[in-house]
C-alpha cells in the first residue's frame, strides 16, 4: 500500500537506496521445494550491472547477491526469501554540488516535495539501484515459470531511428545494445557513443515476449492480464508508454483488417499481442514500452534550487547516455512476476 | 484479488453481466459529509449511454441509477455505496446464432477456457456494459476532486487519420465524437458513418487532462501514479496502449530537448506529462491512449466453434462502429478513482 | 481496505444499512461450474432471521434472497456473485425519541465521531442487519467446501451459566437456542425469557467445529488460519473474545499435560482446538467466542445527547434479549470464508 | 498474501528462521522526517532477546539491529526501512537427534505437512525467533504514536493460578516476570523457576493497555480495531485466546449490569474494553489474551517420525519455561501497528 510492494501471492517487498549501505527485497509466496541459489540470481543481476560494457556508467558495481533467508539444504522452504546487495562504489561527493538543485527531468524535486526530504546521493531511493531488488525477485519467477515451460524474452526494438529489422534472438545477449538484429545492433552501439561524447541521452524502445503462457490468464475486469503488466512495466524508471500487439496503430486499421481469425490450426494472427479481454489466448504476449533519455547529462540546462531561486545544472556523476539495454532483465523481471502471480490466482480457484 | 475490485482506500468492486438482472458497483471509502444524489451519476452515466448519438448502438438502455446504501439526508455517511442499474432492453436471441461460435477479437474465447462456461448474451462479463459500474464509482470520485480543485477531462484525439489540430475544451460536450476541435469533429463523425455503413469498425486514440493534482501524489516505487492510471486504463476494454506526455516520441528526442527546465515561473515546458519520478509535479497531467475497433462487425471472418470446427462468422448484434467517444467518461472515472485514492494514501501519511 | 470487503481471493464486500433500502453482498472469486440458486443461500438467511422464534425480535423481515449476477444457466461462471434482500418491516418512527441519544454499549456514539453524521434508525450499518451480506456470501463458501469434504456446524454452548454436558448435533436446529443439549436448550430458552420479559439482556458463548480440514491450511507467520479465524469472528457485531481449543484454560495446564502426543493412529488428544503453528494439524478445528449481552434494553440508563448533555434512555424498538443463537449462522458463514480463502491461497503456490 | 507481511499503510514485511544467517523486516509505509536511530529499536529488542533474566533460554544472541534503508541524517524519508539482526548463537546439532521427529505441540509436524520440507534446526521459520522482525517494526510505530501522544503498556497478568492484584505499572519492566505487581512477581519467578527444574513448562496471560487513543479510530465492518488486534495478537506464536474488557465474562452479566454508561464526565466505567461497534470509544483500551506452555519440554512424550512410526521424544534445547514475560514486547509491537495503521486509515478519508 505504500508502494513497495508488487505481487499479491508471488509478492516482493523492496527497499534500499543509490547511496545507502544496501539494496535489497523480500519475496514471499514462493513454492517450496524449488532448487536455488545465488547463481540463479547473479545471472540477471550482472545483465544489469553498470559498468558491463561501453555504453554504460562506469560506477564499479561487482552487484553480488547475498540470499538471508527462505533456503535449507539447497531448496526453498516456502517462507521467504531476503536478498542482499551492498552499495560499495558510492561516490557521494559527486553530488555535493548539486545537493541544493534540482536536475530536470529527475524524480528528485517530487519525491522532495512529496517527503519534505531528500537523499540527494544519486538519486536516493529514485535511483535506478532500485530496480535490483526487482530483478533479483524477478530472477526466482523466471526460473519457476521455466519448469512450467514460459520463457520470456527481452530486447532492445529501437534508439533513436534506428530499428530492429530482423529477429535473431540468439545475438541478443551477445551486443551491448541487447539487439535481436547483429546490423542494427552496431549502429545502435555507435549512435549511443556518439550521444555519449556529447554529454547527451537517448532513449528506447524495448520489447518483451513471453511464450507458453497457458490460456485464461489474469482476472476480469480490473486485473487483467495487460493491465498488471502495464503497471508492472510502467513503474519502472523513465517508461513513459506502453502498447501491447499493434498498440497505437490500432487506430490506423479497420475491425475487419485487425481481428485475428480463429482456424483449426490457430491463430491466423497476432496482432492482439497475445491477449483477448485481457485474458492471455495462447498465443505469444507482446508488447513494447518505452524509455526516456536519461535526465543527468553534461549540457547545462535551466533548473531552481530547493529554495526557489533559479540556476544552471549539469550532471557530473557517472550515468549512461541510454538506459534501454539495461532495462531489458528488469522489464523480463517485472513481467515474470506479473505473470507467475497470475498464474498463482488463476491456480487458487482450482480446488474442486 | 479476483479482479472486480479497485483502488485501496477509495475502492470499486462492480458486478453484472450484459444480459444478466443488473450491472452495478459498491464504493467503499467515501469520506462521510458529501452532498449526493442520483443526479450526480446519472449526468456521467448519460455520457456513457448507448443510443445518446447516430455513431452509438442503438440498445435502448435508459441505464437508471439506484443508490441502495450509504446516503443518509442527501449526504455519505462513509459507509459503502452500492448502486444498481437494471438491464432492459436485452435481446438475447440475437445471440443465438453464435452462441456455439467465438467472434474473432472478442474475450469468449479466453473467458470460455478460463471458467468452462460463457454466458454467450451480448458478452456476459465482458461486455462493455460492465463499464457502468467504473462510471458510477467514478462520478463519486469527481465530485469530490472537484472540492478540492482538482478536474478531470478527457476527449477523442484521433480517429483514423484523422487528428486533432486546435483544442477547444468547450465543444468537447457538443458533439458526439467527444472532440475538442469541433472542425475535426465533423470530418470524424462522417468518417465513423462511412465506416458503419460497411458494417466496419474502427479505432482511435483518447486522451485526458488532470487540472489541478497537487505536488508528489503516488507512492514510490511500484505504485506510482503513472503506474497506477496505466493499469486503471489498460483494464478498459478495448484498449491496447497508453504513453504520458511525450510517450513513444522519446525514442526520437535528446535528453537535452525533452527535459523539462525549471524556472522562477515553473516548468518551461510539459514533456513528461506532468510526472517526474512517476510522482505528480504540479504540473497537468496529460496521457493518451488507443482504442481497437470494436469486434463486432458485419464483414464475415474465419473462427472456430467450441468444439474446435472452422467456420464463419459475423455479428448481427446492435454494436459501436467505434467507441472511442463513450470510453472518454469510462477513461475520466478510471483515472479519477486513482487520483483520489492516492491522494488519501498520500494523506494517510500525515498524521503528525 | 475502508473495512467492507473481507477475504482475499473469496471476498466478500457487504453494503447496506438496517433502515435503508437492501442490505447485500457482492461475492468475488467464487469458482465457476458450481450449481447455485437462491435456495442455497435462504437456507442460511433463514436461520440468521429476525422473528424465527420466541426468544428473537419480532421484525417481520422475510428476507428473501435475490441474485443479481454471476449465475448463467443454474451455474456460477466465476464472475461476481450480487446478491439483495430489500429491507421491509422499518419502523423508523421507533427511533424518532432517541435519535439525539446514544445507547450504552451501542456503536452510535463511535460512529457519530468517526464520520460526523449517524443514521440512527435501527444502529444504521452498525446493526446486525449488516450480517445478512456475511450470510449469503458464507452460504456460497459452505457449499463449495462441503464438495471438498468440509463441514462447519455451529452451536450455543453457555447461556448465563447454563452450559452444554452433552453433545448430540443432530438436535441442534431443532430448538430456538441452537443447542447441542435437549436439556439444556430448555433451561437457556426458559433464561432467556425470563430475562426478555424483565427488559433486560444477556450474553452466550458459541462454539464452532470445522471438520474435514486438510492438513497445512493457513499462512505463516501472519496469516494464520488462528489469526485469520479470530479476525473474522471479533469483526461480528457483540462478540468480545475467542479461544482455541483449551484456550484460556492454558494458563492452568503445563507443557507436559496440555501438549497432545502424536501416535500412529493420529493424534492422543486436541488441546490445540486443530492447529499448530497456527496452520491446521488435521484435527477438528474447535474455537468458541463469547457474545455480549445486547444493548438495546427496556431498563433506564444513563447517558449523554449528541450536544453532551446527560440524559435517561432506554430502547423501544425490537430487540433480542439474547443474539446467540443468530450469531451461529453468522459465525459459520465468516469461518467458512477464512477456511475457502486459506484453501485457495494454499492451493495457489501448487503451480508445479 | 503470502502471509509474511502485515498492515496495510504502514506494513511490515518478515523474513528469516532461527538457525539461518539472519532474521528482520522491511518496513514501508513510515511517515518521512521522523528522528530514527539503532537505540530506538534496540530498546525493545533488549526486552525480547533471550538470557536477559534467569527464566528465559540461554541462547546467547546479542540480538543488535542494524538498519539498512530508510534514514537520511537521522530522519527517516518515508522510504522503506530494512533492520536486520545476525543470528550468532546457532547450536544447529543440538537438533540432529529430532530432525526426523515433530515435537508435540510444535508447528514442525503442520510446516512439514505444508511445504514437504522442514528446517529441523531450531524450529525454523516457526521459531519465535520469527518475533524479531514484530518488534523491529513495533519499536518505529511505537515511537510515532508516542509523538501523537499513544501509549502502549503491557504486562503479565496471570502465571499458573498467580494472578495480579495490584497494579503498578512503574514496577513492571523492573521484575523479570514483567509483573505490574511486586508481590506476584516474586510469586510467579519461583513458580517458573520451579516449573523450569522439571523440565516442563507453564503458560500465562499478558494484559495490553493502549491510552490515548482518539475517538472512532477502526474501519466497519470488518476491519475493526478489535478485529484488527485479535487477527495480530492470534499471529503471535503461543497464542490461543483473546478477550476485550470483560471479555469471556460478558457471558455471566447482564446487559443492564455490563453496557458502559455515558455521562457529563464520560463513560460510568469500562467493560468494554475501550471499543464500541468495534471502533475506539476514547477509553483506554484493554485486551488481555493467554499464551500456552512451550511445546519444547524435557519430559518424555510420545510422537511419531516423518515416516509415521511412533517413538518418544524430549527436547534439549536452551529454550523459556514460560514465554510470558517475553511475549509481552511482541504483543506491544503487534498492538502499535495496528493503532498506527487503523489511525493513517483513518486520517486517509479526511482529504476535505
Amino acid at each position: 500500500m505504500a508502494g513497495n510492494s508488487f505481487g499479491r501471492i508471488f509478492r516482493i517487498t523492496t527497499f534500499g537506496e543509490s547511496h545507502g549501505k544496501a539494496v535489497g527485497v523480500v519475496v514471499d509466496g514462493v513454492p517450496s521445494l524449488i532448487e536455488l541459489n545465488e547463481n540463479d540470481i547473479q545471472i540477471d543481476l550482472d545483465r544489469r550491472r553498470p559498468g558491463q560494457s561501453s555504453i554504460t556508467t562506469s560506477r564499479a558495481e561487482e552487484d553480488k547477491v547475498e540470499i538471508l533467508s527462505g533456503i535449507f539444504e539447497g531448496k526453498t522452504t516456502g517462507t521467504p526469501i531476503a536478498m542482499l546487495v551492498y552499495n560499495k562504489d558510492q561516490r557521494s561527493r559527486d553530488y555535493d554540488g548539486i545537493k541544493d538543485l534540482f536536475r530536470p527531468g529527475h524524480a528528485d524535486y517530487t519525491y522532495f516535495k512529496k517527503y519534505g526530504i531528500r537523499d540527494y546521493r544519486g538519486g536516493g531511493r529514485a535511483s535506478s539501484r532500485e530496480t535490483i531488488g526487482r530483478v533479483c525477485g524477478g530472477a526466482i519467477a523466471k526460473k519457476i515459470l521455466k519448469q512450467v515451460k514460459i520463457n520470456i524474452t527481452g530486447y532492445v526494438k529501437q534508439i533513436g531511428n534506428i530499428k530492429v529489422e530482423n529477429y535473431d534472438f540468439s545475438v541478443i545477449e551477445k551486443n551491448p545494445a541487447r539487439c535481436p538484429d547483429i546490423n542494427k545492433a552496431k549502429e545502435m552501439l555507435e549512435y549511443i557513443l556518439t550521444i555519449k561524447e556529447k554529454g547527451d541521452s537517448v532513449g528506447g524502445i524495448v520489447e518483451i515476449v513471453i511464450k507458453g503462457i497457458p490460456l485464461g490468464i489474469g482476472e476480469p475486469v480490473f486485473d487483467k492480464l495487460t493491465a498488471e503488466i502495464s503497471k508492472a512495466i510502467m513503474s519502472i524508471p523513465a517508461v513513459k508508454g506502453i502498447q501491447f500487439g499493434a498498440g497505437f496503430d490500432c487506430v490506423n486499421k479497420l475491425g475487419s483488417e485487425l481481428h485475428d481469425e480463429l482456424t483449426e490450426e490457430g491463430f491466423a494472427t497476432n496482432n492482439t499481442g497475445g491477449t483477448l479481454g485481457g485474458l492471455s489466448s495462447g498465443q505469444d504476449i507482446v508488447f513494447n514500452f518505452v524509455v526516456k533519455p536519461p535526465s543527468s547529462i553534461l549540457i547545462p540546462k535551466r533548473t531552481i534550487d530547493i529554495y526557489g531561486k533559479e540556476t544552471e545544472i549539469f550532471t557530473k556523476g557517472r550515468h549512461d547516455p541510454c538506459v534501454a539495454p539495461r532495462v531489458v532483465p528488469v522489464a523480463e523481471a517485472m513481467a515474470a512476476i506479473v505473470v507467475l502471480d497470475l498464474l498463482m490466482i488463476h491456480k487458487a480457484r482450482k480446488i474442486l
